[in-house]
């Protein structure tokens, strides 16, 4: 690939990326589009004012959703998306930042030393490979190494800072995030699951009997969890037709009447008083509450948030397979099918969906080797020898070897989040954020995989496969690979990068389902049945992903640098705008996705080492080698560091922050209700409805 | 080697054997002897009647030592030794079983398989060479390797069975232990580190006001941590001083005049009665207690067993690196002088030690590579050609290949324990016990790597460094040494297993300083000084290895399996011998070992499953192969199960238990003491004296 097919990749994708923002500014101004690019604002304030009104403005492009998205402070992000979209844009801006000093070290320094590398003609700067921008046209036994390795430092020292003050600020964001937060069920309330089976006592007994026998001065009460049966599905149906129903403009009951409780006047008065829903439908009244209902596991409301931390983190009985306890999930966070599942099951599942997961890694091989050969052409016509004339074309040839493997690579990749949100869902959480972090992670690892690892192995399917055995080539085999793959990696960035965000603006999906239903249903209604919260298990991992090919093409090939962090500051508007207008935000992790990213970025950072240190070797430097094993070995004490330092933050509540917390309770309880009676109201008013 | 080889080192190790263990039962019956042989004996009963009368019988070799072991109930030994001598028991129990239905297995089914595996005239079976009964013998493609699968079916179910058997009667043993231990200041005491430092305020002052603030209910008291200075040592010293005067026999004070007190009698006064000794020798009146001495480390007592371990199990401060909380060690566990460690370093030590075992371990593989030349005679006259008539002498080939090797590992290997230990107490562990656990599992690595790993890389030094970094070929590489190692392996049985165990018991060590000690310093008073707990760090890697040894070989060459059971049924008797005649118990983990010994068996396990499928692979029998992968999946299935069920015990402490606990002490408590402060009054001696 040569500058031209390289610019000409370019301009198709800016082309089509300020098509696509300028067409995204006209759309988002229709008001039948409103509930697509403006849900959690509609949703926020209920205003479904209808602006049907016509004016000439609404069909001109107009960049006031950039300025907009701008000016929108981190406290704004803060209370509209919670900490996990802010740890989101911290990510985003991390990367800004550290890929900044890397792109003028780069582009200033390395770039040259690799243009002037070896003693050549180099031809008109249009037709010259972009071979010659990247460490390949490096002589070997060349003393101008010490730019690559000097950059390498100054890029490693920068992201280590970064990160160090990152991490200190996500963590104390989330200390002030528990504490400011208002006294909430999920802070009270443990998940015991696997309750001992005894014979003539119910579930619910037994509970009772364990927590007042042993924690009797802060147990307060427990509900526990019934099986999903039929009924149970019905009333939960009903629960929604009756939200429908309240959520009527302007308070008018709908027409259509309802047969299970008689009318929508009396829904709408027992769901504004849940006691009252709790006594009409009660469990008892529609046998369900029965004893063969019941399932083994429990939520407990304790008084105070530090009795509930303390039954959480002590092992309850001599047999750690049962009375196992957890803290409760939020109401809204609950996974409420996963919870029935027996908890000696949970083990086995999660050992089939790691395999499940490492199968469906390995077969998902064959696209990607497929997508490899397009960037070879010559593999390409000697595979399809009819298609030889036309590959001989030079647009076809650009767009072919710029443009298609990324796309159809991308196209694949649409498979994969719903897999793994799938296996992630199988695997047994009791949390829709513990799933989707775990789906995060699985997908992350797939991303790095397929994507990086398998693009960079010359010999396809079978050599990669050869590869895992012995891993100690890895970096070698990567080394030789960089240079040579660094042309698809930048078409990468420029079609998979950008094109993604022009289609999370876009939302091409919702935008379809909406049209489709205004024009085909005719149903002009717009309804927050289809408001998503942020899809943080797919938008992470792309994040870091082009993390990773950043650090380990910086140095490399640092042609990629400037496409990627446009990349990145397009993100942190486009993400911005999406946090403020669409995602709600249903429930939040508080900031559980910053390990992962930290981890991640830790990872990159090593790996980027350890191929320098494969081509230094390849470029008979044994100095600069030698130079770059000090920095993983500070690299990897850098990380152990912040492990210490601020991941049990993230696992563990923190005694003293509860205890204060426990006592301003006690304070203000005094004089009103207990926060912890509240919780437990909330609790099983939630726990019978979903 | 050939049989005869075979049987030459199996007699010169069975008359050896005979020969220490008669010369151990005659002097065992000298009274001179008598600390040496009896030492736990001896300070249990306090009687040091010396027993000088002369009889013949005391010159004649008898069993009665043997017969002695063998009748000691597991019971006693519980009573004697501790939880951790009985789970060092059943680890010797469970390797006779297991071995006793390889054998049979083995010898009966594989054996004549093996020896019949090739078309050919089988030689006197004098002449007839080791590699006739491995399955090296068998040919390629033959139909009757399902015996050696089978017979690995066998060994693996019969493994885990008995595995999972003897970890569910440990942990109802660690359980009951826990329980029926009487109050000990290590239950209700935790320690505090890494205090933080606030101007003006002293370390003591602030521990006073963090746990009298958070945990005004239950806390008691506490202990700070002085630095260990110059006084102090002169204390122990005048400490020690004190002791032995009290332990003159018939209470005579001694004659000489102590410096430090005026007088031996007051000393004895002041040991019986502590509460005068701190009084008298308070830190107050030396100057030591003052805020320059105080390091940042405390022990709070608690007012309950379950108040001390919630405070060790959250998470204490906003600031993970301080007010960092575990469980303390029992007061004789103690190691004091890792006490003034700063817990900042503590990540950092562990790294370094770690890197330090690393190249320990590498650097160990010189010694290794020149021993395993001895065992090939053609490469050893090469090397040294002086040596070549020498050599072609019968005997001495015979003590070269089956002897030498053996003995020159073993000396090597003599250096570790000190070298590991050393690492251990490096890596800053605040108990004795703690110390011995890290330091086993080091030496269970070396042991695993050194003897097993690298001896059987035909390669040398350079060819197993290589094969780290190709781990996939591991099986591999060891399924082609194994039949060809059988010898040596048979022979390290032989010298270095039976050998240990006629030094174990012989312990030529004490026997000498003894020795010297009464006819050299002319001191005829036996002290108990000199008495050491049981070295588990040295012993419990020693038999894992001969379970690796006897795993991995059962199938491959059966006739290593004789001599490993005799190994296991004398170290059965030996070890009970030791226990309850020699080893003291200062303090114990309560089991701790056998999560060890459980993890090392499975991997054993595994290890043989694996090279069982590369032996299969080779010998051209892909349905023996196949028939082999669901065994390894069941056995990593198993090992996950057992880590699910047993496990935790061995890692928290179980809530139910210790409020049981508590409440009993409660009741007893109302009409007596307070355990607690006991516990309390008993810690702050040792503190002030260790």
């Amino acid at each position: 690939m040569d500058i031209d097919a390289l610019l000409t990749s370019a301009a198709i994708n800016t082309g089509l990326s300020v098509l696509l923002f300028s067409l995204y500014s006209i759309l988002r101004k229709q008001p039948s589009n409103s509930i697509v690019y403006f849900g959690r604002r509609l949703a926020s304030l209920n205003n479904r004012n209808s602006r049907n009104h016509f004016s000439f403005e609404r069909f001109v492009p107009s960049p006031s959703w950039i300025v907009k998205a701008w000016e929108t402070t981190e406290n704004e992000i803060l209370a509209i998306g919670g900490l996990d979209a802010v740890v989101f844009q911290r990510t985003l801006v991390f990367s800004i930042r550290v890929f900044s000093i890397a792109a003028v070290m780069c582009l200033f320094l390395v770039l040259p030393v690799n243009y002037y590398g070896q003693e050549m003609k180099h031809k008109h700067i249009h037709a010259e490979s972009l071979n010659v921008f990247t460490i390949a046209n490096v002589k070997e036994g060349s003393r101008w190494l010490w730019a690559h390795c000097l950059t390498l430092y100054i890029i490693s020292c920068s992201a280590c800072v970064l990160l160090y003050f990152e991490y200190k600020s996500i963590t104390k964001m989330r200390l002030a995030h528990i504490t400011t937060s208002p006294p909430n069920p999920s802070h009270f309330t443990i998940l015991v699951r696997s309750i001992p089976y005894s014979v003539g006592e119910s579930y619910s007994n037994s509970v009772k009997k364990f927590f007042t026998d042993y924690y009797s001065s802060s147990y307060l009460s427990h509900q526990i969890v019934y099986r999903c049966g039929l009924v149970q599905k019905l009333m939960v149906d009903a629960e929604k037709i009756c939200t429908k129903i309240k959520a009527v403009p302007n308070g008018q009951p709908s027409l259509k009447p309802c047969c299970l409780c008689g009318g929508s006047t009396s829904f709408k008065v027992l769901t504004d008083e849940p006691e009252t829903v709790k006594d009409s439908f009660s469990y008892s009244n529609l046998n369900l509450a029965t004893r063969d209902n019941e399932r083994s596991a429990a939520f407990v409301i304790f008084k105070t948030r530090y009795a509930a931390v303390i039954a959480t983190q002590m092992l309850q009985s001599p047999n750690p397979m049962s009375w196992v306890t957890e803290l409760a999930p939020e109401p809204h966070d609950v996974l409420w099918s996963n919870l029935c599942i027996p908890f000696r099951q949970l083990w086995l599942r999660k050992i089939v969906t790691l395999l499940a997961t490492v199968v469906f890694m390995v077969l998902f091989l064959a696209p990607v080797t497929f997508v490899q050969g397009l960037t070879q052409l010559e593999k390409l016509s000697q595979t399809f020898p009819f298609l030889r004339g036309f590959l001989k074309q030079d647009l076809i040839n650009h767009v072919l070897t710029g443009y298609l493997p990324s796309v159809i690579l991308m196209l694949f990749l649409y498979t994969v989040p719903p897999t793994m949100m799938l296996f992630s869902s199988v695997e047994g959480p009791v949390s829709r954020s513990g799933r989707k972090r775990s789906a995060c992670l699985k997908i992350l690892y797939f991303t790095i995989w397929n994507v990086f690892f398998v693009n960079h192995v010359s010999g396809g399917f079978l050599y990669a496969f050869n590869m895992l055995s012995s891993v100690g080539d890895i970096p070698v085999e990567l080394a030789k690979a960089i240079p040579n793959q660094a042309s698809f990696f930048v078409t990468y960035v420029l079609t998979s990068g950008w094109a993604s965000l022009s289609c999370e603006v876009m939302q091409p999906f919702s935008l379809l389902c909406n049209f489709l239903k205004k024009h085909l249903r005719r149903n002009h209604e717009d309804s927050s049945d289809g408001l998503v919260s942020f899809p943080y298990h797919t938008e992470v991992p792309r994040v870091l992903l082009f993390g990773l090919i950043g650090f380990t093409y910086s140095v490399m090939a640092p042609l990629i640098l400037p496409f990627l962090l446009i990349y990145f500051l397009l993100a942190y508007l486009v993400y911005r705008n999406q946090v403020v207008n669409v995602y709600i935000r249903k429930y939040e992790s508080g900031g559980q996705l910053w390990p992962i990213v930290h981890n991640t970025t830790i990872f990159s950072l090593v790996l980027t080492q350890m191929i320098a240190i494969g081509v230094f070797g390849i470029k008979k430097s044994p100095i600069a080698s030698g130079f770059t094993i000090p920095l993983i070995i500070c690299t990897l004490l850098f990380n152990e560091y912040c492990r210490q330092r601020f991941s049990p933050i993230f696992k563990k509540n923190v005694a003293q922050v509860l205890i204060e917390m426990d006592r301003r309770d006690e304070q203000s309880g005094s004089d009103g209700r207990d926060p912890s009676t509240d919780a437990f109201s909330i609790l099983s008013v939630t726990a019978n409805f979903s």
